[in-house]
């Protein structure tokens, strides 16, 4: 069997070996719940951005672009980072540069793994089954909030642990934690985060249907993977 | 009402503002279990000290020494890190110097905050008593494990914001994921422990007695408070 552990923050991701490993990044909330969103809706490729200026400068490059600071679309952003924008398909076949709070920084500080995957409810299952065909250890790295411990990531990371039992066991003390956790709560996830500190603040910028969106499960049969800091869609 | 939080790890310290807060480090497997048991049976002061050379140092000044690292007592002192030791009484009227490898430094970093108490099964109805006479916020700094995120401290930390409901709300994501973990797993925590690295590595040490002393709830009517470095017991 193989191995599967839990980061809480890119703050201890220093803690971790990453050589060898899956890394699957997660932003529930909602960074890689857009990406997969919008991958699974036509568009082609996706640029992860450190910053709001490199991101700008990609409209010179044909690419759309979507940058939010805070949970509020950036000024001068042609998007912001709801995963409901891309579902009417209009930007088929388009490429997309990408930043946001929490979920750029995680991708570009899990470079060294061997594979980096972003993580998210709506292709949870699509995530296992790809996993699954790989025999390597995994890490979830959690975006977190601002450096700290956040619930929708880390409950993700425990319904990934759960779903990978088969294949993977855990001695990690976080993946024991949020598997339970989530075993626990997990059939109600939006109650259970609607006490959590960044639901609150998502339902104050009136983005319930977001947030119902990135807590429903297996919509895209598709893995989202990240090489040279591109991501691209896998259909499985 | 007053707030409660929780940081998982020194590492994450940082994050966290500790002025005008009660910070309860929390170091289950051993060092604040081991601190109660010493408080409770008698010894009269504890010295947390940085590491080994500093801690053997005070032999010289009518100190006790005792310290560990990785869980093994370090050379050339008299106690490693075991609360049993201290149940006899021997060492009654005593001054003890100890250093630890996570707990001394969660201690040390917690310098800033209004109250630095340590906490521990064995005197966690007292501490909470002693923080309901007080109104003033709470963050409970688990030790972790060289940085990471542990099982046990994480639960102790869950414990004592469900203990404190009445009076401490808490709208810090990590406190509302340990409450609830607590209340589905705190019935049985030896077992579910036993699934976590750092009670691994102390099964190894043969010292499954520690364990259990470490998780028994409410031995010591008393609460361990930390001023200018210098660690006393509180009788309730």
């Amino acid at each position: 069997m193989q191995h599967v552990e839990i980061c809480f923050s890119p703050e201890l991701i220093h803690l971790h070996e990453l050589q060898g490993k899956i890394v699957v990044v997660v932003d529930i909330f909602r960074a890689t719940s857009t990406m997969v969103a919008a991958l699974g809706n036509g568009i082609s490729e996706i640029k992860t951005c450190a910053d709001l200026e490199e991101c700008r400068t990609m409209a010179s490059s044909d690419y759309l672009i979507a940058g939010e600071r805070n949970g509020i679309m950036a000024e001068g952003f042609q998007l912001g980072n709801s995963p409901l924008a891309y579902l009417t398909g209009e930007y088929q076949g388009q490429k997309l540069a990408m930043t946001t709070t929490n979920g750029t920084l995680a991708i570009s500080k899990s470079i060294g793994a061997e594979e980096i995957l972003i993580g998210a409810f709506p292709n949870l299952q699509a995530t296992v089954s790809y996993i699954q065909s790989r025999e390597m250890d995994v890490l979830i790295h959690c975006a977190g909030w601002k450096g700290k411990f956040n619930l929708e990531d880390s409950l993700y990371a425990g319904a990934l642990v759960k779903a990978l039992e088969a294949t993977h066991y855990s001695e990690d003390d976080a993946a024991i934690a949020m598997k339970s956790l989530y075993e626990k709560e997990g059939h109600d996830l939006k109650n259970f985060l609607s006490q959590a500190s960044h639901a609150k603040r998502l339902q104050n910028h009136n983005i319930d249907s977001d947030i119902d969106f990135c807590l429903t499960l297996d919509l895209f049969s598709l893995v989202g993977k990240v090489e040279n800091g591109i991501l691209t869609g896998i259909k499985l």
